[in-house]
């Protein structure tokens, strides 16, 4: 007996050990696009081989003429492939960011709550192709390390078990399996940044390079990522062993940490204080308490809040802001 | 008085921190071209108000027919803007790893020859631009986190100063100077994969992404180059403090480290045990004596070496390889 096609045994071998390794619903966001009908075909096999149960999310973004109908020929398609439950969401997408920003966002929330209602993981087509996109995307936005680390196959609720998977393979996988595809026009308008870097840039690099390009920024990218996770866990353990009873952090073991990690410890420090919309400028303030101290006041941040140096601790203040600024502590030379 | 063009300031502005914070002989390395000639001039310039003596290398590569006449022409550039010494080196250019890999070792072979016979510190001409290339370069090879770090401003004996300055800069700022500049026809043969980055590949990013793309990708990577860094040093402190005074480390407390940092940490060990050669796939299977311990002999290293598991504790072995397998440590489940 001939074994299903390679594609079609990639692609279930990809959804395999992640299916196993946990528990509870299982939801597949499914666009009615190559890469989740593809992902959807693949659970949908190894769903009853591995005791989970399998549903599908379908997001309607109402964005052009014939989405509802669009949306529910793909959960149609959905319950022909025995996954239940098949949840149509319809969304409104606003317009913060541009287009593209917004839908996402407005996906991402649909998605979330999706989860949150029914306990489930929510299982998303990103392919190894979509990774080098985003990879690309952070390193040339200047978005820093972490997006040039790309997207993780867990974080909760979501799950990408395809990232090691080629877009053809998902467009080969539907083929073989007869599976209707449908092209999100979206896809393929180069007035999207994402369209260009696949239809154009990534191409052209590849020329360049003589090939590989893709494989190759997705295992940068992993490398990095764990380079990445290893300088949190570190900061996180360091946070865990500076910070005080009364909350406060001491400035002298922080200040001789390397910077990667005291600004981590900080960034964790002042989100746990629940410091909102922490950006890059309000870390440099709060880190030059440490590396350029000369008995300056507070380090201003959003929310009214601020951090202050005194007896050789930091602390975080709340409220408005007082109007004296403290006294330099005699014992710290500026 | 109006001051010097803005972009000869700027220019002088990069070299005037790193030319006071050391001391000894510096020689600009310079080919001729619009990046060097534009250091050598600032460098030139302060030389006398940092009280440090400014000299310079010109390398002949003797590929192209007049290649020295052209080393005399930049040499006597370089004379007249009373540096000195002012070095002409021919170098043999091989042919490993292709023309543009050959000719930097040769070149770097040389420069390095020329600051250990004068314990100088080589200033190289490279600029933003060159490390958005590098940067892009490394991330699609896939050559790991580290070449996606890009090029360190210090690293004896080069120093790098116009990593904060841009290509256009150099040249405007030689115009401005009525400095004469060579263009190497290297510099635009699309044969090259750099400038194929940098004709088609950054301008193409550049337009699909609005501008901004090499400040973006230094800026990226100086915050990637901190945080590997951080990792680096961490590991060293690591590895200090676990290296025995037989030269073994213990495995348990080694198989509790992050992922990112064992391996650092291995790597360390290894290089100072004098292993050559070493590989990922070398430095996986020695890893795989902590993570995936089964009671499994010799993870075998080039030159003959290898890394043997007994009794808790990893040993670098010399020589042929034992005959018998190590035996299995009662001690210690596979």
């Amino acid at each position: 007996m001939a074994g299903p096609h390679p594609a079609v045994a990639a692609l279930r071998a990809a959804v395999r050990p992640g299916l196993s390794a946990t528990t509870g619903l299982v939801l597949v966001a499914c666009s009615g696009g190559a890469d989740s009908v593809a992902l959807a075909a693949a659970l949908a096999f190894e769903a009853p081989r591995s005791g989970r149960p399998v549903g599908a999310v379908t997001v309607d973004h109402g964005l052009q003429p014939g989405s509802a109908e669009q949306a529910r020929r793909t959960a149609a398609l959905l319950r022909s492939l025995r996954l239940a439950p098949v949840l149509v969401v319809p969304v409104t997408v606003g317009t913060a960011g541009g287009p593209e920003a917004a839908a996402r966002e407005a996906r991402g929330a649909a998605l979330r709550a999706a989860a949150a209602e029914h306990g489930a993981t929510v299982a998303l087509g990103h392919t190894l192709d979509d990774q080098a996109e985003t990879v690309l995307l952070g390193l040339a936005r200047g978005s820093g390390p972490r997006s040039v680390g790309g997207m993780v196959e867990h974080r909760a609720p979501f799950w990408r078990p395809l990232l090691g998977v080629r877009r053809e393979a998902t467009r080969a996988a539907c083929a073989a399996q007869e599976l209707p595809v449908w092209d999100d026009p979206w896809n393929t308008d180069p007035a999207y940044t994402r369209v260009r870097l696949r239809s154009e840039v990534l191409p052209l690099l590849d020329e360049v390079l003589g090939g590989g390009v893709a494989p190759a920024l997705a295992r940068t990218a992993a490398l990095l990522r764990e380079d990445l996770d290893a300088l949190d866990a570190l900061a996180a353990d360091e946070l865990g062993a500076l910070l005080g009873a009364d909350g406060a952090l001491p400035a002298g073991p922080l200040a001789q940490l390397p910077a990667a990690l005291r600004r981590r410890v900080l960034r964790g420090w002042l989100l746990r204080a629940g410091v909102p919309d922490l950006q890059a400028v309000h870390l440099a303030a709060v880190d030059a308490l440490l590396t350029r101290w000369r008995g300056q006041g507070q380090a201003d941040l959003p929310g009214g809040t601020g951090v202050v140096r005194a007896s050789g601790r930091l602390t975080v203040q709340r409220g408005p802001r007082p109007a004296a600024r403290p006294a330099i502590d005699p014992l710290e030379e500026p």
